[in-house]
């Protein structure tokens, strides 16, 4: 991100926006969970696999892209409320845009909120969306060096996915090197090893998932 | 990137150092190629690669990464002039930090000069560098709904590699959709399926390289 475009101001909005997201939340009881993670690292399918496993909560997306409704299309099909936000050149989405989104959805009948951010490691570090939880998602095949590459999205996580370790060995992929990395980075993270195509890991996500939800 | 940062003011100065850093790259006959790319996506893999098949040419090469040094180590081990420039939280390359990082490096002896953008589909595309190319990497496990999703860097691109096509069935992709899209967004894009850990294509690209090098 451009450092010289975020005064203090600015950020005291952004800071403000979000405040009022999760206020709205909150008031909603709507647990929000930001999904941030690079291109390609299986955001949506995640979320597709969300929707399929957790038949007995409400569940609504809000589905982040630079420029097209590629994702959002394919949320849909799940049938469940997906709102799809284009940020045009911006490479995270923000509370403002997370506000206006959540105009268009049944927030009173929701249990989770799946926010999936716009695909990238270092632009939604410095956005609060209001979320109650944030949640990233690195595959194998990004490299095994891409956690301790990208230190600040991990600090900021409150758990970490590493995907797609199913071929960590076709991409000569170290998973346990890549957990260390995580935990080395910030000891308080969740990390789970998962292969949402393989379905395997994810009901752990899920269980955790549903434990913050419950202490919130 | 955000938008409220890039007034007409800073994007003139930025054209203004790009040309600049062209300037000199003509004046010592170098060849500067922008390689740009997702986490992953086997940007560092294809200037090692580079570095082994290019023998009869001088390699220089600046590798761009937000906050370590893990891409410009592994390049050192090719016994090339390497720099590394490390972006802090931005989430590209841009020409001033290329200027920099040019002061340190033997221009005079070069014959390419290969610079590694941070891993990223969406920022870079902005910020000229002043390099004569510009190469995106994109691989087939980012999803193969990757470059319809990412129109922009493949419109400003002069040549597209698809890489990891040797795990494409493995990660479900279709490489000819991959290339159809690209083809699409930009019909004069040179696109080249690769495996960069195989070694496969890559001839094609260096052969394309040369060329073009040749003609300029």
């Amino acid at each position: 991100m451009h450092d010289i475009s975020l005064n203090r101001d600015v950020m005291v909005i952004h800071k403000a926006l979000a405040a009022k997201n999760r206020k709205l939340f909150d008031d909603n009881k709507v647990f929000a969970v930001n999904i941030m993670g690079a291109v390609g690292s299986g955001k949506t399918a995640l979320i597709e696999l969300l929707c399929d496993k957790m038949k007995e909560v409400k569940i609504g997306v809000i589905a982040g892209d630079v420029i097209s409704e590629v994702d959002a299309k394919r949320l849909r099909k799940k049938k469940k409320p997906v709102v799809g936000i284009n940020t045009g050149k911006e490479c995270h989405l923000d509370a403002h845009l997370v506000d206006h989104a959540l105009e268009k959805l049944p927030l009173a009948g929701l249990d989770f909120l799946f926010i999936e951010n716009v695909g990238n490691l270092i632009c939604p570090v410095d956005f609060e969306l209001g979320s109650h939880l944030n949640v990233v998602v690195v595959s194998v095949s990004e490299g095994d060096d891409t956690i301790e590459k990208h230190p600040a999205i991990f600090l900021t996580a409150d758990a970490a996915l590493i995907n797609k370790i199913d071929i960590a060995k076709a991409v000569d992929a170290n998973v346990d090197k890549m957990v260390a990395d995580a935990k080395k980075i910030n000891p308080g993270l969740q990390v789970i090893p998962v292969s949402i195509k393989k379905d395997v890991g994810v009901d752990d996500f899920i269980r955790w998932l549903k434990d913050a939800r419950g202490k919130n």
